[in-house]
């Protein structure tokens, strides 16, 4: 018997993998949640019948949430995670030794659980010293603390479900609080194919708390469109104007200087989102 | 009944998408062809099985693999098109003013046929007096032609059925030499996700003709992975070097002059595969 996963993008448009076998299929107490193993991506973890992160392209999505803000920080200390709970942002912040610590609070932890027994690679730094985990409400934390965070990064799901808090001015109106006077946020924020409109309104919002907003984009092949998208908000530091010393050697296979730079330069038609 | 089109983009994974009908099913002299409309892309044309292009996204392959050659040679007035039967390359090669003559050479006329049927806004422009269409070998047509062209643009299908001989050193050579002394070249050189090797040996083989070799990146949703790659071979000029002064005004929904150089910024794993 041959099994396919099919996540339906949109309603009209999908992506399908083989799969070897399921190792999970439970309903959290937030969400679907499937482990699977499929034969092209390795091993896949899936929410809400929407892909969120596989063993082989899992590093692009890391490297570009992680890298980014915080090679635009100038010397980043404490950095906070909402969501993430697969380990991977995780792991791309430690590579960065100026951090003190990294806080991660996420709201399911089946998800971490899980990651940590079928993504070991992925969920690889959970009992570094410098990591602290909270499986807790994102929007909450934010709310409770204030001038506290470097840099935070929300690796959230789609707005859907646990996530829908995490795409609303008053999360980003705490965020900025949560931050540092110099701080540096980021989040995804989806795909110009079929999200425009959330592209466009998450854009705004995050440009009224945040002096400095860009948009930059990164290919995942396993999520919709293979375009995805990230929204910077800084309260000073422009990820356009990072000086070249800042710049550190560290192992990627995605980032680099260059792109760091040229993510940044958006198709007319996804620029026209921020305009 | 709801009818699924599904490319197998490898063995184990794929795309699907929704089809509201069948315009055209047929076995050419040299390939499977359907056209079909689907719900998510408008119509679609699906050669061996494989996505040719589609009214929604087909601007991002047509701009990209014209205008990033035809913006790198200074004076563009010759232009050759070996391949892209559907019209698109031919549309945006016209935008630029400098180009007199736009010769089309396309294997398959019924490519030709049943793009300017279903796809009219790509083939839009197969009557303009500055294009001339030959329904031919694309490989006997390079090699009986010497220093005759600006710009060559290799707008084929993947290296399998009657475009196989456009994958090889002894071609890109006959390009060299059907090109003039300050000739551009441009082929698309599919996606580093699935077809690294392909990738890295295309890239070899051009190197040897050209003493500029480049490759640059676009995002095409429904080709696999999203990720696509062209390469530039050139003999002086270098698309990375160009004048602003050279960049005028034409109307585009991807290119900008800002991404024909972000463009050439490649993720790490595939600079890699350049080097």
């Amino acid at each position: 018997m041959s099994l396919w996963f099919t996540e339906k993008q949109t309603k009209d448009f999908g992506i399908t993998a083989k799969v070897k076998q399921t190792f999970v299929s439970e309903r959290t107490d937030y969400q679907e949640l499937q482990m699977v193993e499929t034969a092209e991506w390795g091993n896949m973890l899936i929410l809400d019948d929407m892909v969120m992160t596989t063993e082989k392209d899992e590093f692009v999505y890391h490297e570009m949430i992680a890298h980014v803000p915080l090679f635009t920080h100038p010397n980043p200390k404490d950095v906070l995670i909402v969501g993430g709970g697969d380990g991977g942002a995780i792991r791309e912040v430690l590579k960065h030794p100026s951090v003190e610590k990294v806080t991660l609070v996420e709201i399911d932890g089946k998800v971490i659980q899980y990651s940590k027994q079928y993504l070991p690679e992925i969920a690889s730094e959970f009992d570094n010293e410098r990591v602290e985990v909270k499986v807790d409400d994102g929007f909450m934390f934010i709310a409770n603390n204030k001038n506290a965070f470097d840099v935070i990064m929300v690796d959230s799901t789609e707005p859907v479900g646990p996530a829908v808090n995490l795409f609303s001015q008053g999360f980003y109106t705490g965020i900025r609080e949560a931050l540092k006077a110099d701080g540096v946020f980021v989040a995804q924020t989806d795909n110009p194919w079929f999200k425009p409109d959330l592209i466009k309104q998450a854009f705004k919002d995050i440009k009224e708390s945040f002096p400095v907003t860009r948009l930059y984009t990164a290919n995942i092949p396993t999520y919709p469109s293979g375009l995805w998208t990230f929204t910077i908000g800084s309260k000073i530091h422009d990820p356009l104007k990072v000086k070249d010393d800042r710049f550190i050697e560290i192992e990627t296979k995605y980032y680099t200087r260059d792109l760091h730079k040229a993510a940044f330069a958006l198709p007319k038609f996804v620029k026209d989102l921020t305009e």
